[in-house]
């Protein structure tokens, strides 16, 4: 037979329902806690910042949840994305490695936040809230939830990380044309946002202080929730389709993986494509590996703790169980602003604990030098988040010609990088380099969580 | 039946022709001269500047030309391009007419013009050629012929427009990631270049200057090749696989169009779309309209003349019978820089001459404001140049509403704007005019095209 580049899924086969993970885990994620009693977070605790359906979602033991009709129909724009063999990438690797990857960048804001914007916003809405608030690291979540509120009739205030707002100002320009507002983290907008601008005069911002800042305002106005684009079980649980239709489309070529990459910042993405196959390591005993791929400059995963943390800056959520790197954590201004984020979901954290999936990291010139390569051969120009992901699946597959192997690898194309040219044009000028952590800040920051719990 | 949004068309139902509309024409489209003898051109005079496949079907009569096996291979990259019922935008007008678009933004490089950059470059190589010289204005088409070159291993330079290289500084780095060289037009690499620099020294330059340098740097390297986006009749002929997709697709839906629309700088998406379904009112006796929309600011098609004008600013290329504004028209500096070209197309402009296809201009403005109500209705944030085609169909579909009848509008959505963020920036800040071309300006141009043949 021949092979066919892109594997598409008819619109009718689009999954209906999203895969719940925490049903077929033995040992179940921890509980969220309240930081004030210490003990664990209740629903009701949390419908003061989030819409009703995601809660309910966050804490669901249910293995498999319907995707609303509205939801399917609006996901039916940009989905099924194309799985792709990626023949070109293999070709110039030499590898007898086959390599696929999940076409997520079709999305009209080019990345896959919008799996998750929409029921967000959609769940809102039905529960008649008018405004919600949001951070956004590198934009892609941003401008997912800018047009999805747009769809919905909700007004957005984006909180964007001030370096990611300085890399990539037509990332701002995106989330305008939809309808967005939008301020550089931290901002005078909030009293967090002001007093870390008095205290850091010189910050570059962070995922952390962002998401401090868009919670403070949500909680000071009840009409206002909070929509956050990653870390959380509801988030990576609208991600699943992903892996529920890559794993329809694999089907069709008669492959199955061996290894399923993804990027990691919160881990919505990597999560997303992994988990619908990590089920059938969890139930029927298969052996794929899965590997979420960070950023050396933000290494919570393959140098941070597994332990409670806040997830922003200010303390201003419930304490997650996290692989972590501490709250007050700030990475280098790397420009995968996607992945600087200091700690990972409590889902993806028991499994990193477990041994279930594992975690590389990756330096940010192998990253852009593995971004180059791929928009030479296949065509598409990654989002600097991806290209973590494709770095990783090109270290597998020269893995697999060492060994003679014809190993099976899959990988999550998150987003494209048409909006991050500024980094792209650093890159290919000579003007970026690597990050190293020195372990004495990771040692320090981790001796402060102590006292948390 | 539930109406879907967006109609596929299998990939293996991919026309494997293209669609020669010279063959149906009754007045056939007037030969190119060789400026000095004033005689038609023969094809092999046209082979020092193009790939022998590309002169072949410049010249050919034939009704459908076979597409190359690896051609069709690489177009299944992307291709069918989805047709897609603009849903939202009905609503927002409230209009009874049913509108489609065809969103040829899904290519990797985000437009149409992959559709000819492939098959250029697959001509080129085949015949042993190994550097290419082309111009490009928005920079979608040397996006577009930047990475079909880096596939068949061919070394590209481009002359980009300075006003678009100057606003668009991203499209220069997505370019330079698919390993082109990239040059501000005019630029000091030519001889022309350098003569434009020191009688214009404000110039943002024009296509028609960008097209002198490319075609000197070919004219003086005999291993060379020159490549166009444009206006000839080969590219058009590449890019009737759009309309052909787009015929099948909405078989799938039994719509048949009143009316196709595309915007038009020259010609090639519009002519991709337009002729088709042009072949059925030539063949059939169908009464389709067609619309091509230009910008007022460069007004070739509605204020322009039908006459023998050159396709450069300096002289280089053979006569072409066109619409035209005259050779040396400097356009303003609008924001859709691929429609700020002088002439048309010698099918479009017969076409024109003979009333079987109909123009309309419209306001910078007026194009933003459509862009903008699009990208909130149905995601895509479309490039400059397409807006000018929503804009019309905008037009049409109010029209149907005032004549309360049930219409189907197609339009070609040709790209995204994701790279054209500042000029939505402009927008926005209410920075952006109209700009109206004086008549006497026109005037004068075009009493000097009469000394030319």
């Amino acid at each position: 037979m021949k092979t066919t580049k892109k594997i598409m899924l008819p619109e009718n086969e689009m999954p209906t329902q999203w895969y719940n993970i925490v049903a077929d885990m033995k040992n179940k994620p921890l509980p969220m806690l309240n930081p004030a009693t210490k003990q664990p977070l209740k629903p009701e605790e949390m419908e003061a910042l989030f819409a009703k359906g995601a809660v309910e979602q966050e804490f669901s033991q249910e293995r498999y949840i319907d995707i609303p009709e509205e939801v399917q129909t609006l996901y039916k724009i940009y989905r099924p994305t194309p799985l792709v063999r990626a023949s070109g990438l293999e070709k110039a690797l030499d590898t007898p490695a086959k390599i696929y990857f999940k076409n997520e960048s079709v999305s009209p804001v080019g990345s896959h936040k919008l799996n998750s914007a929409i029921p967000q916003a959609y769940y809102n809405k039905i529960q008649g809230i008018k405004h919600i608030t949001t951070e956004t690291g590198a934009g892609q979540w941003g401008s997912a939830l800018s047009i999805a509120c747009q769809h919905f009739g909700l007004d957005l205030q984006v909180f964007m990380v001030k370096v990611s707002y300085d890399q990539k100002p037509y990332r701002k320009s995106v989330m305008n044309t939809y309808g967005a507002q939008v301020f550089a983290s931290p901002s005078d907008q909030t009293e967090i946002g002001r007093r870390l601008r008095r205290k850091f005069p010189n910050t570059s911002g962070t995922l952390g202080m962002a998401i401090s800042e868009a919670v403070e305002v949500a909680i000071k106005n009840p009409d206002t929730r909070y929509s956050l684009g990653s870390v959380l079980n509801h988030v990576i649980l609208h991600q699943t389709i992903i892996g529920l239709e890559a794993e329809k489309q694999l089907e069709m070529t008669g492959d199955y993986p061996d290894v399923v990459i993804g990027c990691f910042g919160g881990g919505s993405n990597f999560s997303g494509i992994a988990f619908p196959f990590l089920r059938h390591n969890l139930t029927e005993g298969k052996t794929t590996r899965f590997v979420a791929a960070e950023p050396a400059s933000c290494p919570k995963l393959t140098r941070g703790e597994f332990n409670y943390d806040f997830g922003d800056t200010e303390g201003f959520t419930p304490l997650i169980p996290m692989y972590t790197l501490g709250h007050d954590f700030e990475p280098a201004d790397i420009h995968a602003g996607g992945l600087r984020y200091h700690g990972a979901g409590s889902i993806v954290s028991q499994l990193i604990k477990d041994n279930l999936i594992e975690a590389v990291d990756i330096k940010q010139l192998d990253s852009f030098a593995a971004g180059v390569l791929f928009a030479k051969v296949e065509g598409i120009i990654p989002a600097p988040e991806s290209t973590h992901a494709i770095s990783a699946a090109i270290q597998e597959a020269l893995k697999a010609k060492e060994e003679g192997k014809e190993k099976v690898i899959l990988f999550n194309l998150s987003g494209h990088g048409l909006i991050d040219m500024a980094s792209y044009d650093k890159y290919l000028s000579g003007q970026l380099g690597n990050y190293e952590v020195p372990q004495e800040l990771i040692d320090k920051n981790i001796a402060k969580l102590e006292k948390l719990v």
